[in-house]
């Protein structure tokens, strides 16, 4: 992490009119519980977390792959790439790496919505009585007391698993414990503790159903839509709701209307770019990790480039920008809560068809997105920082 | 890349006793013929080619992922890793991208040994009158005269390609046309037109199948193990000929038995590692390109990271040393010709049946490679570099 960016002192306490609340549909925290917290983060904004530690508190940070807080959980490696205690209460976050037969088996979550997406390898996916095969880039959106458990079928499989709750992360580290390696166990078969099991029913948001692997017709995941409402669903790889902008694509995987408000996903895909114009969120926290090629970002005083496998949690009230840095670049954000999906769908034309970015660049509408501000969580705030920096300069 | 590193200027002209061609396997160049090589490219150990552009003779250059001269063939982007010309008429190289549908008709070269290897999406193969489904992960070796073929089955899959000859990439390049996009077509039937086949046959080292994609039921790959000769053969992701020395482990996926000397390939797995030793060869060229994680490398007077589908290839005669760089790490290193096969054989305990690198290291056995030393294809040079380096010092 690169700490040397030069960047002004900024108190960024703006908020924005009332009318961005409209946009959080039913079921998602309250615009005031939401506007507290927008208000909490602006006094931390000069704070960037040190490189590949976990804050403790809702601030902005960096993790490289695999490099977190680690547990052994049954044939897994689970690293941790956000707490309850590191999002201010709003998710958690690990990613989960294991051999031929590590797993989770089958379970429900009272009161967490999950969202799964396969970095690598190949995993069976149990979901809502049905299983299926998931191959690298498929993705299911899982919501509160969905059954879903995984079982992973090659010597190295490696799921991201996306909790928009408190209290999951909690049972899944009571079924294992601390650890330092980095590198999952080989291929075994898991012996499953239903003492361990039950603790973690204790421990935190949690139910395991009675068979853990059900025999079920497997078929593969091919599902190419979004469904309309909050329902358990699979995505295949390269899938979703699509939008064109600028030289990029971007797909929503999961959108607000399938989680409640209270998340949504975007999988963005592009050749090497500019730095977009620097901003902060008053309300929403944005997380960026990175899927293919690298991508140069701009978080608050430091710059930081994120290779596959990388993270940056980027909490409202932090100034960021960021640009694609390889000629095929690939990274999901998982936005939350679900407000902001009104600027994917004003800055892009929607209907993309294809399954690549496009060859030549499309028209990027920030005309819209100007003529929209005023209901959208978003503080541009490029040439402030531009004046500001040229003062410094000047005086220097 | 960056060229700071101070390195002074050193001519290596040392040449191995006679014994190291005695493990040149039958079918090789001749010993006479790779000494002519090697003493040539000493004469150049201090230039390395500026990032992204391919040489044009045989010395150490670096490409990043997707950057490199490229053709557009038949719903592919063909990346060129080297040509004959780069690699001193030894060996060919490329990556093949494309969307579901693309491919290359079933063929044969003459002359050419070829190896595939599956870097993402999922693909079906033709080799030698079956069709198999290949997974990331997954390789085949394809002697000389073999027939093979394969098209993609994901929206984005890509394809390396390693060509033991000099006239193969002549002909892929004369189905196509150059191109400036980085990026594959879309998902697409491909028309093929039998001209251009024609021409292709005509410009180089190919010959098309009258049947393009034949239907034959399809199969996964599951082979685990080496053949012991030179035939046609699949190889499942992570399997190979297994050797664990110290923290890593490395596998054969090709052996030089199965090349008939012309080149072995080895896969190497690993942590965060310290920079090994300071060595140059004086007869075979070393080709790695970074799969997971990242390698850091000394090449000559150049230090450069290679990240997930970058691309070194270090001629005999280039001074070189590298480190893992993340907590898993995984590249594959292409060697021609074959004979330094001995030196993995050397320092690694054989038999290792773990499908990732060890948890806990293993013994290094560096004390077996010095006992051997006349016999391969080393010299390591760590010592005498940093009395240079020393003097250098003090001077300055």
């Amino acid at each position: 992490m690169n700490d040397t960016y030069p960047w002004p002192v900024f108190e960024a306490d703006t908020v924005l009119p009332a009318s961005v609340y409209d946009r959080v549909v039913p079921h998602a925290e309250t615009p005031e519980a939401l506007l507290a917290k927008g208000r909490t983060i602006t006094a931390r904004i000069q704070q960037v977390t040190p490189e590949d530690r976990l804050p403790g508190h809702k601030q902005p940070y960096y993790l490289r792959a695999d490099r977190s807080e680690r547990y052994l959980v049954a044939g897994t490696v689970v690293n941790v790439l956000a707490r309850a205690a590191d999002s201010g209460d709003m998710f958690e976050m690990a990613t989960v790496t294991g051999g031929k037969g590590a797993g989770q088996p089958v379970h429900r979550h009272a009161q967490t919505h999950v969202a799964l997406y396969l970095l690598d390898g190949e995993a069976e996916l149990w979901l809502d009585g049905e299983r299926f095969v998931m191959k690298k880039g498929d993705f299911a959106s899982v919501p509160e007391g969905s059954e879903h458990g995984f079982r992973f079928c090659a010597h190295r499989t490696k799921m991201m698993v996306w909790y928009a709750g408190t209290e999951a992360l909690a049972a899944i580290r009571a079924l294992g414990e601390p650890t330092d390696c980095h590198v999952q166990p080989d291929d075994a078969e898991v012996a499953w503790d239903r003492e361990r099991m039950a603790a973690a029913e204790r421990a935190g948001d949690i139910a395991f159903a009675d068979e853990m692997f059900p025999e079920l017709p497997a078929r593969a995941i091919t599902r190419a839509t979004l469904p309309e409402d909050t329902v358990p669903y699979t995505l295949a790889a390269d899938e979703g709701r699509k939008f064109v902008g600028g030289p990029e694509y971007f797909a929503l995987l999961a959108s607000q209307e399938n989680t409640g408000g209270k998340f949504f996903v975007v999988m963005s895909q592009g050749p090497e770019s500019e730095m977009i114009p620097r901003h902060y969120h008053n309300l929403h926290t944005e997380n960026f990790f990175c899927v293919d090629g690298a991508l140069d970002m701009i978080v608050n005083r430091s710059r930081v480039t994120l290779s596959p496998g990388d993270f940056a949690s980027v909490p409202a009230g932090a100034i960021h920008a960021y640009r694609m840095a390889c000629p095929f670049t690939r990274f999901m954000g998982f936005l939350t809560p679900g407000l902001f999906q009104n600027f994917f769908e004003t800055l892009g034309e929607p209907g993309y068809e294809a399954n690549v970015y496009p060859r030549e660049p499309h028209q990027l509408r920030f005309d819209r997105v100007l003529k929209e501000l005023e209901s959208l969580d978003l503080v541009v705030i490029e040439e402030q920082m531009r004046e500001i920096e040229a003062a410094e300069a000047e005086r220097a």
